[in-house]
């Protein structure tokens, strides 16, 4: 499969932040392995044939292919993904949403968003998809399910850059990690379906 | 955007058979027009807020990145989509489909449509999403909507290689090139859903 650079959800413009956000997660390490448990779920739940999820691949802007070597690109940049990395369909509803993770322990940094997303995200609510976070904590090991309208309101209404952790155990579900699937993230997709 | 070696479609694989298949369409001209129009079609379902339909990005298996030039891939391929090119939701509903063209004009050639498509499509159907085919004729300027369900029981039950245009024209519904959007096949999916 697509191997990244140094991690999946961030851009270069992103990584450029990180030099100033050190507490934001080195994507080499936990980040990537907080994206491996979510493709993993997915497998499993394409396997029990309970959900049809898939990772969108990374967009990438092919600049130049050498087709003296079968169509080697020799020429190409990593784009970032305008709308979110997952989306699939749960018992005929439409699902998306974004994993992300942090290092920081007290709150979950919206600079981790794009503005493309949240407006993919709004779009997606209007037409009656589901959409939602999984973020994780890596420094906490936690994960929490967050309702996408939550973090809309948050990125658009809040002085805040930041939605402290505290909020987010209030109004997101903790999702606890186990054997298979690892994150059983459509247990959370359940009770907004009830 | 993305641009493809010779075309959206085919794979390597897919692009030997051409050798011996030269009806089908050489994917940088025609083929490469319909995946345009359908794009700008779904670029007209977001502006007009109708419906949420987007491409995924065609997946690359990157190889090497030179880090000392901002993340400039230098040696990455190609890799064959597992999964169908456009997903999204309409109405709460669950889209899922493939677009195909052919410069046959007397019937559509299932070597166009990979196992992993047949089977991610037979999954979508059992989680009761929408799935379907949109076929462009190149040679006759005519475009298509089958239901998947009719092609994956082609592909799974019929000796015959190919769909003949006279059972699609029966079985499938034809869809008008116009101004805006360019194929309104959300009117099909309409029909689908009363």
């Amino acid at each position: 499969m697509i191997k990244y650079p140094n991690g999946s959800n961030y851009t270069s413009k992103e990584k450029s932040k990180k030099k100033t956000h050190r507490h934001l997660v080195s994507a080499s390490n936990r980040g990537m392995l907080f994206e491996d448990a979510i493709n993993k779920s997915n497998e499993f739940y394409i396997e029990r044939d309970v959900a049809v999820i898939t990772k969108r691949p990374t967009p990438i802007n092919v600049v130049k292919v050498d087709y003296t070597k079968g169509a080697k690109i020799i020429n190409a940049y990593f784009e970032k993904q305008s709308t979110t990395d997952y989306n699939g369909v749960y018992k005929g509803h439409y699902l998306d949403f974004e994993a992300k993770s942090t290092k920081i322990k007290t709150s979950f940094p919206l600079n981790n968003i794009t503005s493309h997303q949240i407006k993919h995200l709004e779009r997606v609510i209007r037409h009656h998809g589901i959409a939602f976070f999984l973020i994780e904590f890596a420094s906490l090991h936690e994960v929490y399910y967050l309702d996408a309208q939550y973090v809309i309101d948050y990125y658009r209404h809040e002085k805040r850059k930041s939605i402290p952790l505290a909020d987010i155990k209030k109004y997101g579900h903790l999702i606890k990690r186990r054997f298979c699937p690892i994150y059983h993230y459509l247990e959370i997709v359940d009770q907004y379906l009830k």
